[in-house]
């Protein structure tokens, strides 16, 4: 009876994934080739499939299978888990009020809007009303939600689930006192890498090649994914249909290129789940943070990598006769350019990490009550001088920068760290576990480290919650260390400085 | 409170045709951009969202709103007839037992990979056990639908709804003793066009920037559309999404060409629908042979006139320089080419309707136990022969052409005629109505023409039945008149004969 409860529920989480797929689809569409004059038809398409998917989580009828099938005993580990994350999605949908999810759908248009006004006008006065609304609306729904110390846990647990706040907190307060002393030291004694050397102009179709080069030897499957433009770069979709986009800057090299390599990241992670879970709560990603370590690892520890260069200049010198002349180190150097800046986009491997603390604090202070929005631009920048050492120039290169906040999206920025911090985790244990990493990545060879990361992350799926799963697979809970060791080495290489 | 009912049924209507717009979507992707290992993911997202549409319409919901709205007087004639074609959705939708939709689902890829089989083969019996399931189930499915004379009828109101297959049949009868005699005349009498002059090698771009120039010239709305390349050109998507395809033989510039105008001719139809009924049940075309009538008229009637290449010949020689030396007269001749054929898909615009004809009798005649499955090959070959005066010299070129049979598309054929009839009695009228037509079409002016068929047809949507839209418009019953003279005027032209 309950096995008979639990195969229903699976049945039912199969057409949910399924929708959630078509959603994905959409999305994509959305953001390549969909018509501009689509978009109001696209929003009814979307809010009806989204509106059926809250049924189908929410319905009477998934509550009792899942008090049937907990009520069974001998389930295996996989079905445990399963029923775990599946009774936490219906649990949390089922916890926010319709008014209250109709409220926020309502209201991100509108912030939206306000957020690019305000943006284009420098004027964080245009923003404020509506951002004040984003977060009272986001505090109801943590209250909803519920949680044990913080609001701000309640809204983390979206994107981290099974990480604490406080947890979040103090490995991020850790992390930043390391950062700040070497970007000091780096800003003022390194000797700045020669730009120029990959600012000499390339064609889109060269670009496109050497990208999609890159991520067919990294082991991006093409039968099972596609490649596209987009305004900003993303990963949509899963399983046997991943689909990266990228965009090109005919001036820089650095734009598409770590674009590709950081989707593809991402998009390894998707064909890398696990086969035998394909549409159970099992075989999704389990995290943000996780999934950010993947595309961070890649475009990074891989992609920034020296031996990886010593593979690709030769490759890259032919695709693009004007680079003929720049050396190995000069390529090296100018993709590792560690400069403290206003955009968080456009920042380093290094500093961006700042970035994410500036936006962390403000928003879990904001959710407790202790940020006053009314005074978001100068607590922002007291920040950026406080960790950076600059002061943003405007608002618009300030507080104004992200579209997060205004779609609603608050605890979303700590997992870009969190990433990070897996991904040097990851390789630290990579590294140590295979025979000559440095050697065959030297030879353009990634099939080592791609055969790793299936059998400890990829195809995990959401067996374990993200922080267990980093534990059993690098033995050390998630911590700053390797990420610093992994920052110090890079760039005491780079800069020639002892770090 | 009986408008209340009506107000819901609409909002529901919205919900169903909005689920129906996202179908329409993975179709277009499927035939696109679809990375080919996501088939079987499609497969599975495809039959959710069509079990939740089907579930949608034939609720005891919507049943009971129908009963409660029809009661109500003082419906207007919009209300009446969106109630009517809802309830036809409803009922016919209804009628269907779930195991009878759900074996024919299972049934379609196994007989469209016989039928493949048997036509790369070139071997019928490896189709036939297959074809017999197809009619059979069919054949079921008229049943529950019900009919008064034929069981054909029941399957051709999902394609031609209100037009009783007697009545095509007539139409087509006295279509086929008109045009017999002409394809006669021609084959035996007439100068076979030269079509070298339009076999001179194309570069895609250039294929593409032409067509889409034309597109653009005929009036469809790229900031509601787009244009894509796919292995068979097809128009997906309705309102302000509008989507259509082609393909490129670099050899022959017809191929591309005239599918661009056909499917703009699609598109044009979906673009100008009524938006004050978008997302209800007459916001929507009315009859295949509707829209046939529609890529027809663009296609045949206007795309291959002597004004149109008035317009387009010194464009074409632009685009391509080897083109330079085509007269206008020689590109008019190679564009109507009339040779009786095997492949119905390759036929001229002419004897396109004796393949029709060949189809609709034998599936008619399947359909009331007239004609043996058995001996399909043989009576299609003497069909071919008696109609068109050539012999099949292979299965593969007779009888397994077509994937329609494989899929389950009994009923469509007609309406392929049904809308070259259509399309020559709307061009007669519009011809009529509007003051020098081929003077603006000679300029490349659309507009007139567009304006005309917007008025008269797009804007309709459902509003009449096809045939009682047609009357309207035209002031005559269906027939086969307008389009024999049409024909008899162009081919005499085209041919110099007296037809």
């Amino acid at each position: 009876m309950a096995n008979d409860a639990y195969s229903k529920l699976m049945e039912l989480y199969s057409e949910y994934s399924a929708l959630g797929q078509v959603e994905l689809l959409m999305g994509w569409d959305l953001e390549t080739y969909m018509p501009q004059g689509a978009a109001e038809m696209r929003g009814v398409q979307s809010s009806v499939v989204g509106a059926m998917r809250h049924r189908m989580i929410t319905s009477r009828k998934v509550k009792g299978l899942l008090r049937e099938a907990s009520r069974s005993k001998g389930l295996t580990e996989v079905q445990r888990s399963s029923l775990r994350w599946l009774k936490r999605e219906h649990e949390r949908k089922t916890s926010i009020p319709e008014t209250l999810v109709k409220d926020m759908a309502k209201l991100e248009p509108l912030s939206t809007r306000a957020w690019i006004k305000a943006r284009n006008e420098n004027d964080f006065k245009v923003f404020l009303p509506l951002l004040e609304k984003v977060f009272e609306l986001r505090s109801k729904m943590a209250e909803h939600l519920g949680y044990s110390k913080t609001p701000y846990d309640a809204l983390l647990e979206d994107f981290e689930p099974g990480m604490a706040s406080s947890r979040a907190a103090n490995i991020l307060k850790g992390l930043r006192s390391s950062l700040v002393p070497i970007v000091r030291t780096i800003a003022d004694k390194g000797e700045p890498p020669d730009e120029s050397v990959v600012r000499k102009g390339y064609g889109e179709k060269g670009q496109f090649d050497f990208g999609k080069r890159v991520l067919h030897d990294m082991g991006f499957d093409m039968e099972k994914g596609r490649i596209d433009t987009s305004a900003h770069p993303f990963t949509s979709g899963t399983y046997n249909d991943v689909r990266v986009t990228t965009r090109f800057d005919r001036k820089d090299l650095r734009s598409a290129l770590f674009a590709f390599i950081h989707e593809g990241g991402h998009a390894l992670y998707e064909q890398g789940l696990p086969k035998e879970h394909y549409g159970t709560p099992l075989g999704e990603a389990v995290s943000y943070g996780a999934h950010e370590s993947q595309s961070r690892l890649w475009e990074n520890q891989v992609g920034r990598s020296l031996p990886f260069w010593k593979h690709y200049a030769p490759i890259l010198r032919k695709t693009f006769p004007n680079m003929k002349a720049v050396k190995l180190e000069q390529l090296y150097r100018a993709f590792n350019v560690v400069r403290p800046s206003f955009i968080r986009v456009e920042a380093d491997e290094l500093t961006y990490n700042l970035h994410i603390m500036v936006r962390f604090e403000i928003e879990k202070g904001a959710m407790e009550g202790k940020v006053d929005l009314n005074e978001l631009p100068e607590v922002w920048d007291e920040c950026y001088e406080r960790y950076l050492g600059i002061r943003p120039p405007s608002v618009s290169q300030g507080c104004l920068q992200d579209i997060h906040w205004s779609m609603g999206l608050i605890g979303y920025f700590p997992t870009y760290s969190l990433g990070n911090l897996y991904a040097a985790q990851l390789m630290e244990t990579a590294r140590r576990e295979l025979r000559d990493l440095d050697g065959s990545i030297e030879k353009g060879r990634f099939g080592p480290l791609l055969s790793w990361l299936r059998e400890n992350v990829h195809s995990k799926g959401r067996l374990h919650r993200a922080e267990d799963l980093m534990k059993r697979v690098t033995g050390k809970p998630l911590g700053e260390e390797a990420f610093i060791s992994y920052m110090k080495a890079k760039f005491s290489d780079v800069y020639g400085l002892a770090l």
